[in-house]
């Protein structure tokens, strides 16, 4: 008897170990829908041509996955999570290209970013004054 | 002359009835950067569990593109977006399955919808009162 509690422990810890990692929420909450193997990193990235997003149609928008592997219509789908994970996720904290000539044209262009970083939800919007600066943003993420 | 005119007005009508409809934006707006040959449907969805997305951290989430066909990380791209043109992309125009029995059990779950849809932006969100309403909504758009 001894034995097989012995046993059924051994067993019940080893599968703990092995599956514990990998199932996170869908253990914690036992009876829900299975869950994600990982905190989700999902985004859609639009640009569009105007001051502010609620009065600009966005022209372009892609998909950007970032775990488990960067994924999705984002035509450097790899440097943008790399992007993104140097900065934790905050397009707040992106930079501007350092010796990048840009005109000071004023044709307004604004981005927006909708969807969830490692399972906190993101809204983001900013608006650059030219094409050229909203390429100058960061190192690709907004050039699509 | 106005053989030259007429030969001119007929290329241009011929140059506008076929480049027109795939060019969009690109030609109304001369000079901007190349944009896409169709209005982009790109979105994120997610699930999480609780009354309301502000309080509710997603636990999934999935990209859905449908155009210029059905792609993503979505489970079931291709009768998700079937669904969704059927709907014109108004999610709050999709009804319950008839039939299906659900509990009344009270375990509330939201879902949230971001991104774009033929050139409009959508922001989506709907509270079920258990993941059994939730994917009876719809034909499974929600169910992932």
């Amino acid at each position: 008897m001894r034995t097989t509690v012995r046993w059924a422990t051994t067993l019940g810890l080893t599968a703990t170990a092995v599956c514990g990692p990998l199932s996170g929420a869908a253990l914690a909450e036992p009876g829900l829908a299975p869950t994600a193997l990982y905190a989700p990193s999902v985004l859609v990235l639009t640009v569009g041509h105007g001051e502010s997003a609620i009065a600009t149609t966005p022209e372009r928008a892609v998909t950007l996955s970032c775990a488990p592997r960067p994924l999705g219509t984002h035509p450097a789908a790899a440097p943008a999570c790399a992007e993104l994970r140097g900065v934790h996720g905050d397009f707040g904290a992106l930079t501007s290209h350092e010796g990048l000539m840009c005109t000071k044209q004023y044709a307004p262009v604004v981005v927006t970013v909708d969807g969830v970083w490692q399972g906190q939800r993101v809204s983001y919007e900013r608006t650059f004054s030219n094409d050229c600066m909203k390429n100058a943003f960061g190192t690709g993420v907004f050039s699509f």
